[in-house]
């Protein structure tokens, strides 16, 4: 884990108000997403969906920021890697860090993550100008580790967020 | 919970592959969802911020789909109370129905619901039709029943899903 995402986790985690007292696990929790969110962008990098998912649940299921809503590993992998291979070819997609993390009980984590992804042109021609992503991410916790269970994903509108009425500091 | 939101779960959950064996409490959590989606809905309709949460954990975070970043239950009723009194005062938010929903171990639950939003315009002065939306909801289990931890909000562009290359059947 390099030492700017360990930042933004603890910068993200001091801003999070009435956050419950988080279990021994935190540092490893986030270790862990750190570690999947990694991989999850080397993957991109060789348009590998296979390997982007390598340790996701079968009953994963993914929003992507247009709305499209895959439901099963193997859906999410296989638009994952019509994507790769045309629309995000030479994209690039950059992992930010950490904004929040908490336990869902025992047995589930909840975090969101920030990315930055180069301009792509869409399959109808629309041309998506550079821009960050935040993305929902939960995991349920295997004797294996961290196992991704669901992703959604929103596109930050700078402009919109000009004006956004409640900013959180820093 | 009114028929047609009955059928919209269970046309989902039939669609969702390797979906692992669902909880006794899969019936109950559904009809919590809707209590909490209609009550929303009422809430927005009375522009009425605080009712819309009045059942989530201080520690909710809610992301729009601008990717606004909303932590803590004050900023999150904060942010709604002036959006409901300004940008969305008189537009209909319509609860559709649950597309999926799943246990997230002992204590979690995690819903994905579908809305209808009228248009509207943004304080920048962008006119935004009328459009669908997918919402991640994460609820943790209290001896009160369901309570929110976590709101992620993706418009759904149709014009995209009309070259979705993974579309779930029906």
């Amino acid at each position: 884990m390099n030492r700017r995402h360990t930042l933004s986790l603890f910068a993200g985690a001091a801003l999070m108000p009435a956050t419950p007292a988080l279990s021994r696990d935190t540092s490893s929790d986030a270790a862990a997403v750190v570690a999947w969110a990694e991989e999850c962008q080397a993957a991109w990098a060789d348009a590998d969906a296979e390997r982007m998912y390598r340790t996701a649940a079968d009953d994963l299921e993914w929003i992507n920021i247009v709305g499209m809503h895959w439901r099963g590993k193997a859906a999410v992998i296989e638009a994952h890697r019509i994507y790769l291979t045309t629309m995000f070819r030479g994209v690039p997609n950059t992992f930010r860090g950490i904004e929040t993390l908490r336990p869902l009980g025992r047995d589930a984590v909840i975090a969101v993550v920030r990315w930055s992804v180069g301009q792509f042109n869409t399959p109808i021609g629309t041309v998506v100008p550079a821009a960050d992503d935040r993305m929902t991410l939960v995991f349920r916790r295997t004797s294996a580790g961290l196992s991704l269970v669901h992703g959604a994903n929103v596109q930050i509108d700078a402009r919109a967020e000009a004006s956004n009425p409640v900013r959180t500091p820093g």
